[in-house]
């Protein structure tokens, strides 16, 4: 019988705002009148307040895992208000509407990205308020796309978008990144790829002055032990079992994260 | 493709029950039951406990937001177990369901606004519990208008509802209203409509014997200075910038905002 | 119109993820790719973290308020990347996804439940992480199964699951049992069925060494006053009136609950 359901459009939101208050509710009720039937699906509305690069790491990670197609509706906004754009871009067969702060930094590394700005004056829901484009343009302009009622190209004209800084490059032996989002077990999660770091033979973390080495899984030390993990995103995490690394370290967001290879070394 | 997709019904969702235990998520299986692929929103789940009149300021400022013919069900119900209605409402365009305390007293405004009592004996769900009639009597009954397997006047006969208190009127030159909820940064979301106050020359807000001015945005005045903005829901809310007016003010749901014409008295 | 609508797959997530990281999101996401136009409810995300009791009440009291057909994935699994199984089963007319640790124990009840280890090697999405089976395990076999482009049979072999230990069974004048989960207003919520106690004419019920009655309602008792009553899903429950029993009594979860007969004592 499903195989007979035509296919409604799919989108995801990522916000600070919170669900105690029906902020997201009403987005998703200008989506459901603009495109109707379509699924919207929540990535988080707990990004730390105003926190752009958290919400950029995630949205980064996350896309990925949705069909090609999807629509991403980011909205961190500290600059509502301003004169700061918004904007769209199509990258990896997925498209993305947020502010222009460096939201969409990480998604647009692929080959044959493409950016817009979005002519707010043509396609904010009126009267435009001061303090919500999530409603008043962001819901509006990604639920058209999803419709296909709004062409990718009739948004608005091609841009060069804000970027945030990219984590440095790792060197033979050694590379450096940061901590880019807590998450609610004390885990710290970073921006170094595991990747960067596959060809290290012996490698030892170390943050905030403490070091730890990088195992398999949690159940590798002892309960209360610091460690790295590869963590399910691709990036490097540092634990403690049946712990909380924020606590045992005092970390917090932006905290270096070094790694060095001490079998290199010798 | 999504141009051939079937109308499917929308409803929303907006209670006090939280999102910890699966109260919410049972209410949309019962209505899954009822109404096969219904598309079901949440509001919030977030409504202090027992609090009416903050459910029925936002139910009043969210419908509106959705596509003519959503049935929106809110469930405030400090009342459940005893002898007080159930209603179901029709008024500019929306169904509403929810229990006769005043929870729908601001959507009734408009024109042509009809208000029946459930016949829950014949409507709800066997066995009918004591504590749960979000589950029992609400989400049934929402699910089956939304399906049109029942019929609006069907559901029982017309009654007078519960009404909360109206703010007061304006008068020239002074006009009077309440906290009526404070979102999770501590602003303070008022029931004074921004057009009532729309005339004022230089209003002056005062709030727990404090007073401020009202700006555009945020960003009009240094961090931590208190103000009032235009809210993005029409009615006027007290701030602090990148600060908390609940806790600067010692504010509470319920305190009197007061707003005067200072140019307006000279 | 919505008569026409062909049926999408219904599917639930219990899960201790919280919904502050996108994890809940993501496997939102792997389930649209299997399973395209899939309606998922959330049943709860709060799960006390690993707390495999609690799920395990949780889904037995909440899966039959879903149509019949509905596929139930839950994910309390603190023995990810251990050589754990991953279960299926059906029961009652519903499909059930979890980890072998007991969390499917008291949805196994009736007659015909039939239980198969998943093909992990198989069915898995590559590449498998150590730390998230809910998007690389769960999510995907619920949704090929929701689809039907996996049959049941065909998950794996057919295995006796990890069984939690039942309640005490009731005997005449007497029966015990203990605090599942305690809601977020401080209810506690016992295994203690009702039908269990239904012949007794004065039931007292006892915790951590405080007594009291059962009611039908909390309106039955001053404020302030420990109770028991029914719950909305058929268990006994113990509250304080506009208060937290768990903060008079202390309780916690598991704190054994008695029942005995008060009249059919004498």
């Amino acid at each position: 019988m499903s195989a007979t359901v035509p296919l409604t459009p799919l989108l995801t939101l990522l916000t600070d705002f919170g669900l105690s208050e029906p902020f997201v509710g009403v987005m998703k009720g200008v989506i459901q009148g603009r495109c109707p039937g379509a699924r919207v699906i929540d990535l988080s509305h707990a990004i730390r307040r105003h926190d752009v690069r958290e919400a950029a790491f995630w949205l980064s990670r996350c896309f990925g895992w949705f069909p090609e197609g999807s629509v991403h509706i980011a909205v961190v906004d500290p600059g509502v208000g301003t004169q700061r754009k918004a904007l769209v871009a199509r990258a990896a067969g997925h498209i993305f509407v947020a502010p222009d702060n460096g939201l969409l930094s990480y998604v647009l590394d692929g080959e044959g990205a493409e950016v817009r700005a979005v002519a707010i004056e043509r396609l904010a829901l009126p009267p435009l308020s001061r303090t919500f484009h999530g409603r008043d343009v962001f819901a509006p302009v990604g639920a058209l796309l999803a419709s296909q009622a709004l062409d990718f190209q009739s948004v608005g004209p091609v841009v060069a978008p804000v970027l945030l800084p990219r984590p440095l490059p790792s060197k033979a032996g050694a590379c450096h990144g940061s901590v880019v989002t807590i998450d609610h077990f004390g885990n710290l999660i970073t921006d170094l790829e595991l990747s960067s770091i596959s060809a290290f033979r012996e490698p030892k973390i170390e943050v905030r002055g403490q070091k730890c080495d990088l195992y398999d899984s949690y159940a590798s030390v002892p309960v209360g032990r610091l460690l790295a993990v590869p963590g399910s995103f691709g990036t490097l995490e540092v634990a403690v079992r049946e712990g909380s690394a924020e606590q045992l370290l005092g970390a917090e967001r932006g905290d270096t994260v070094s790694v060095s290879d001490v079998a290199g070394r010798v």
